[in-house]
């Protein structure tokens, strides 16, 4: 089948040549697969996202799920659809053998995801959350709670949400309210609302798994009075039998500029008696807990912004291809025939940044995949910390670098089709509005940029960030030899200078109030460099293969040198007037007063 | 009653400090006018958008304009709103006193639209098209078409559009092939396939009186065979009555983003015995009248990409000031308040950069506007000649940059939302899906980014692109002295040579495919200095006037100043690294292959 969506071609070359994915076989968790099976598993997710995800993510968008007070209904593919999904063993992708998982890497699930999402990301999400959910459970919680949940979640008989946000509290989980009340009879009881919880209600399973972050009565303030419960829609007896309908209601519906797909929903827990939740691990380590599924939420958020802006991209490249208008420049006649747009060099610039954005973010996401796959796997203990290191820096990078850019791939995959990209004929505008949501949920850019320079670069001394600077410094090393790359370089490193020198001026500083005064910037200039460097180390790989390349791999690899060269000159030097101003410790919005507006 | 999409105190420092509005009336067109007319005039148009064209603007989102095949069907507030509009004489707001106008500074109509606009820029847009459809008949029309015509379209009673673009002919007109020929009966009939038309039937009229442009028989190849016609969807007799139904049919609405609420059609012209049409002036100057039309659509479009952003600007304000969460970094005791958001930092950098799009947005389309007076009424030739020049140049920045870094404000007006800005509860999504239109256009960004480097910097030996400078200078000067100014002074005189040294390196080359090759970065950076320079006027005006100011004063002047401060510092120097890249003539672009994608 033809997947117009996503280049399997360019996820190769990330996946084996670049990231070397056949590499973690040798480790005893992957020690059974191999190129064969991880390509099987790939196609078998092609072959589904096109036959069943992407055919109805635009009747999906026009005809959101709505609420009758007592169901909430939504097009039947999307039950279908996961089906298939569930049907495939994609729930269970990176699970044990002996829980019926397929044990694959991390690195290759999110490959999958990327498909996936590239397709039909409001369908996608119901899955993705599911399976974060049933990752809590089985790091955190009881052996029963374990027994009872995981598999219905990863089958997909259960799904799974995650209930963070109330009303007051969004960003600010230390003022979440919702309470658990432990009754005499040893029983908890929840009460409270929650809102923007995706997935929150739906008839696409049989039972909806809610983790609920609450304060337990009489903990202290802040985050260290928080616990987290599971609070089934149907109560789950010992035996995982469902029984009676929890004291958990849906509210309401909330509608979205995009990801409509997937319900948003405001929650009340405990409107009549409690709503009966089970506490997963001890009190008071709730949030610690959360993280866990927050942070596989957020490198999952950046994934999903990058398969938005990757199908953008893509949808854009075919449309530029066949659409005719105009001429060169040079070359006026109106008696010829028009030209591809392709064939306009500002078409090309759109096409070449939405390309770099794309597939850079998938190489940033793939990554980080990686990483996860080692800290958690590698042989040698030190490779493991090496790699929870450089993830724990990277993670607020991930989520927010293709947040942003790959939001810009699908504003430019709009201007690419012209007027045609702005109509509902053409999937580039649901894409965009699809992807908007990807700065703001999980923790906004805002909260990105505090935890990567409050907290990320300084922990540990900044050893995460020094390792950071080795593994570019060690790829600028070995492309230094090769002279079709020193201007690519150059640029690097002297980005990489920059960064490190802004970095050391910015970490002296103790006040944390001017530390994070311009961390939005930060975020963004070390984002450019992480990205620059994945960037080159495909342009190396592209340069060392171009020599022994036969038939569309010589233009395949052209293009990962294109990629390259047009990131490093017209992304990267964004970075030096970012940290100029950092380096000067600008305070224009620290000083700003609200009456000044 | 309260505006909340706009203020009108930053209006009338624009109007009347910064551009001077009030002496405009020392020439005669305007002699009867004063600073109470004008106020009078804003007055009646903010309570107009208050009362009567925001407040349908979600519904007409919602229930978008349906065709049954027969008719378009609307929410009836639309054809409420207009009337009210017409009913104040805003149809005619900068027309002669003897034909029922107003006479107006087109200056003063500008800040009416961008009110209504930001109000509601839907139900506006049949109002502008109108309005710009009126000014073609007036200057190239017969004396009879003018009779015919214009009355009632300056009334409401006809509206009227402009139809240029084809199915395979949207950015390239010269392909353009609906054909006009003239019958025995001495009879013009049309034939043809129009999109993307804009108010291309409704019921709001009696008539619509669509402009064509198309070609007629015989006709050379290319745009110099290009003609207008008056092509009535009802004729009108010579008496001005409306006769039979032309053969003008809707093949259908077109679905959008955004925008919703103003019509786009797809019209079919002479699917029967050919639509009867009235050539406009000569034959063959089709492209030359329309262009008219153009450039004041193009102004327009800037106008409402200043509307939108600053609707959602001041949308985003508001919900700073009210919304709690969150505290400082160095105070996280959870038992205090939460700090309204307005007091973070980040939140403040985007208020503070959606300000500067907003309000440079505004200054920019509100200096268009006064050189459009100036080159029309102004005394002295050589004043009206300077005037035309600059207009003439900056037609494509006026355009342009709003709709790009004014979208940027609608998308930073969502992020200071958080998850709530993303739902269809706020504006602030509307507004966003909205403005994404119109870097499309009326010439996309890249058409814009031509015709500014490829004609106007180069026209009259670059007499444009000079006068501009001299401009620029001459502020400079007055600010060298003010010492609270020197940072930003010395940033945009970096700024000005950087660009002035890049014009001169460009505008050298001959071969148009090189010249043109990274003409999207040229139009940023002049982009970014025009905007800096009124920026800085703003604060030489504010800086001046904080002495003497009192009350809400101080707190004004003070964030214009915050503004200046924040555009130089945050968004002019981005320039610096466009104009290294526009100098080393990078080809990345222009030699990227097709296949290499």
């Amino acid at each position: 089948m033809t997947c117009r969506f996503f280049d399997r071609r360019d996820l190769s070359f990330q996946l084996y040549q670049l990231h070397e994915l056949e590499a973690l076989c040798r480790w005893p968790r992957f020690a059974e697969h191999n190129r064969e099976t991880f390509d099987s598993v790939l196609d078998l997710a092609t072959d589904i996202a096109v036959a069943h995800f992407e055919p109805h993510a635009a009747k999906q968008d026009e005809h959101e799920p709505t609420f009758d007070g007592e169901r909430v209904e939504m097009i039947p593919e999307v039950a279908e659809a996961l089906g298939h999904y569930y049907e495939a063993g994609f729930g269970a992708a990176t699970q044990d053998y002996e829980i019926g998982g397929m044990q694959l890497p991390f690195l290759v699930s999110v490959a999958a995801k990327a498909i996936f999402s590239a397709a039909n990301v409001s369908t996608g999400a119901y899955a993705m959350l599911s399976s974060g959910n049933a990752n809590v459970i089985r790091n955190f919680g009881s052996q029963d709670q374990r027994e009872r949940f995981m598999a219905p979640l990863l089958e997909g008989r259960f799904s799974g949400t995650m209930a963070l946000t109330e009303p007051q509290a969004g960003s600010s989980l230390s003022d979440i309210r919702t309470t658990a009340t432990r009754g005499d009879d040893g029983i908890w009881r929840l009460k409270g609302q929650k809102i923007f919880i995706s997935g929150g209600d739906h008839e696409l399973s049989e039972n909806i798994v809610h983790l609920v972050l609450c304060r337990t009565a009489g903990a202290p303030a802040g985050v260290r009075g928080l616990s987290l419960f599971i609070v089934p829609k149907y109560l789950v007896d010992a035996d995982g039998q469902l029984g009676a309908r929890n004291d958990v209601a849906l509210a309401g519906l909330i509608h979205k500029m995009g990801y409509r797909g997937t319900t948003s929903t405001m929650l009340s827990f405990g409107e009549k008696s409690g709503a009966i939740g089970e506490l997963v691990g001890e009190e008071g380590k709730g949030l610690l807990y959360m993280f866990q599924m927050m942070n596989e939420a957020r490198i999952g958020v950046g994934v999903g912004a990058v398969a938005l802006g990757y199908a953008g991209y893509r949808y854009a490249l075919e449309y530029a291809r066949e659409r005719p208008q105009g001429r060169h420049a040079q070359d006026k006649d109106p008696t010829t025939a028009q030209l591809p747009i392709i064939e306009h060099t500002d078409v090309r610039r759109m096409l070449l940044a939405a390309k770099c954005f794309a597939e850079g973010g998938l190489s940033l996401s793939l990554y980080g995949a990686k990483l996860a796959d080692t800290s958690n796997y590698a042989d040698s203990e030190s490779e493991r910390q090496r790699a929870t290191l450089l993830l724990d820096l990277l993670t607020p990078v991930m989520k927010s670098w293709p947040s942003k850019y790959c939001l810009e791939a699908n504003s430019l995959a709009i201007q690419v089709h012209g007027g045609y990209g702005y109509t509902r004929e053409y999937p580039v505008e649901r894409l965009y509005r699809d992807n908007r949501l990807n700065p703001i949920h999980e923790g906004t850019e805002g909260i990105q940029s505090l935890d990567l320079l409050g907290r990320k670069v300084r922990m540990h001394n900044g050893e995460a960030y020094r390792l950071m600077g080795e593994e570019i410094r060690r790829t600028l090393d070995q492309a230094s030899p090769v002279a079709a790359l020193a201007p690519e370089v150059a640029a690097l490193t002297a980005a990489l200078d920059e960064l490190d020198q802004t970095t050391a001026e910015l970490t002296a500083i103790s006040d944390m109030d001017v530390l994070l005064q311009n961390a939005s910037l930060y975020l963004d200039a070390f984002g450019h460099c992480v990205v620059a460097w994945l960037w080159l180390r495909q342009g190396l790989v592209a340069d060392a293969a171009l020599d022994k390349a036969v038939g569309d791999d010589v233009a395949f690899y052209q293009g990962k040198l294109s990629g390259c060269r047009f990131f490093m000159r017209w992304e990267l030097p964004k970075m030096h007037a970012q940290c100029a101003l950092l380096r000067s410790h600008d305070a224009t919005c620290r000083e700003m007063q609200a009456d000044w507006f």
